[in-house]
């Protein structure tokens, strides 16, 4: 059993599997990774119990089999391997060789390392870079209490008009939608498998077929595979605190008010991070004040509706509320105590829902 | 009272004092900057009661005066101010505008704030530049253990063949000599203010002037003063350890020899970073062997003296050793068990010891 690899190849595919991939476990088989020659090609796994990941990697191969090597090991003396080439001898020990540089690594028997199943007749496709990117979008929203634990996850609403991605942490929200034709179904990630979700497929081009069973959703890429295990439950009726009639609406550049904002949040109060923006006809004036003094700048904005509006927010939410945005800003207020909604003007898919600090 | 400064020289002088000063203090008034005008320009301030820095910038100046304010919180405000230029207006409180930014930051009165004091009449000049590349070449080699504490210092010593520079943790020495000529002193800097010695000149052009007085080391360079606590006493003689005759010696390229250990060492035992080195005429064998398994490596080197001569290290020491050396080194063996030199090819300044490991 043999194969024979270019190195770049080879480090690519573990630097996908590496995060999950633990350094320690109380099942110390988790940190071994398995190797297996087959007709696909070299194929690495990885699991850290919440996430399974299997990579294929095309490689000039000689035989079939299976072992496990110890994978933090295994992925530095790759990364650190001085040819161009590698060579893998798959034996008792595992040979490495790549230039003068030779290795032979202790190895392990695969029995005893957890099966991992990756196949799902029911899939459907969906484009890797848009799940990506609908995940991306409002991953920020999600929350990091232990109190409510479903916002701990993003919640993935298919259904014949596309993909929709809702995160919140009961005091903002974040959805996004891709138009798409998908069958019906709802599923909620934790956050930090969403993570990696993101991390595998954003830069992939092609499609992912998508699958649900036993509270797994399974990924399956052109070269990577991807198991994920869902969250119980779903979000409760997040509609409900969507505004849907405004009193002002303005217009401004995104860059603009994010940069402003972090000036003047340099002044808040380190508690609540309150920044007051007073819409005033076409100018906008944001300011802050906090133990060491007050800050204040003034911007333009194109409005509608009432001349005059006093509203006060968290600036970090309304910074992040920002994050995805490029281009220009569209805020519409509800009022100076109920819930404003943020969209970009460019891409219509996003809207983030941030509520007012109380005056 | 008033200054009109560019952001961006405000931005890099604070930059320069932002390490020392202290996010909290039990003396919370060493949180604060002081900002002085007078004729010289804008002066900062800045200690954390080991090192004392003052930095000198050129601004456009109306009146004298002197305030403390936040030195976290200036430091934010003025790295996200909008406009290009940055106006002070000095009073109760501090007004601090840039284009459509304005703030008004709490300030403390000067009084309370200790006195810092760079002004040496018996100083004597050195290229900043060379000062900071000796203190940089050995910094390596300064002990981290409590146990003998003059080692957590580099020793620099002042003589009419110049500047030498020493650091070691009694496992390996690092010594660096800079021809110039001076007068005799022998001093001992704490490696954490050395290290910000380095920082501040590494860059800088022309000269330093260096005076020693009441344990204290005062560096005068054209727009930055700085004073730094000593450490008591000096390093034991540590000539005796540098061996003096050899039974071989190798030259090779320094790059081959650092990356070749670095793989080699990730197979090697954990606890003592061991690797053999196995001189045979024109090669030279490295291998190591752990939990993991075994790794080996051979190179060719220009060997003189004995044929065969085989040698262990910590990798992790002879990496160190290496780190300053671009091109060819030559390294010296005394023996298996005695003491070994590294040397640079291209710089004859530099000088490292390492203690190989028993057999």
């Amino acid at each position: 059993m043999e194969v024979r690899i270019p190195k770049r190849t080879l480090a690519e595919g573990l630097s996908i599997l590496e995060r999950i991939i633990p350094n320690r476990s109380s099942n110390p088989i988790l940190t071994y990774l398995p190797l297996e020659l087959n007709q696909q090609g070299l194929i690495l796994r990885g699991t850290n119990g919440e996430v399974d990941i299997e990579v294929q990697l095309p490689a000039e191969i000689q035989g079939v089999g299976e072992v496990l090597v110890p994978a933090q090991t295994f992925a530095q003396i790759v990364r650190s391997a001085p040819g161009e080439l590698i060579e893998l001898i798959f034996g008792e020990r595992l040979e490495l060789h790549s230039g003068a540089f030779n290795t032979q690594l202790a190895t392990t028997s695969p029995e005893g390392y957890p099966k991992l199943n990756f196949d799902r007749p029911d899939a459907e496709k969906i484009p890797a870079s848009g799940l990506a990117q609908a995940i991306t979008r409002v991953r920020y929203a999600a929350s990091t209490e232990e109190y409510r634990a479903i916002f701990r996850g993003v919640q993935l609403e298919f259904s014949a008009t596309g993909l929709r991605s809702v995160a919140s942490d009961g005091f903002r929200l974040a959805r996004y939608d891709l138009p798409l034709s998908l069958s019906s179904k709802k599923l909620v990630i934790p956050a930090r498998s969403a993570d990696e979700v993101v991390r595998v497929f954003k830069d992939a081009s092609g499609e992912v077929a998508l699958s649900v069973n036993e509270g797994t959703l399974t990924l399956v890429g052109d070269a990577v595979k991807m198991s994920v295990k869902l969250m119980e439950g779903e979000f409760p009726d997040y509609a409900r605190v969507i505004p849907q009639s405004f009193v002002l609406e303005a217009t401004l550049p995104a860059e603009a008010l994010r940069e402003s904002l972090k000036r003047v949040a340099v002044l808040s109060d380190r508690n609540n991070h309150r920044v007051n923006l007073l819409f005033n006809g076409h100018k906008l004036d944001i300011d802050a004040e906090g133990d060491y003094g007050r800050g204040r700048e003034e911007l333009t904005v194109e409005s509608n509706g009432e001349t005059q509006l006093m509203v006060a927010y968290n600036a970090q939410y309304l910074i992040e509320a920002l994050t995805p945005i490029e281009g220009m800003i569209r805020i519409r207020l509800s009022g100076p105590t109920s819930p404003s909604t943020v969209q970009s003007v460019d891409d219509p898919g996003y809207l983030a829902v941030v509520v007012p600090l109380r005056v």
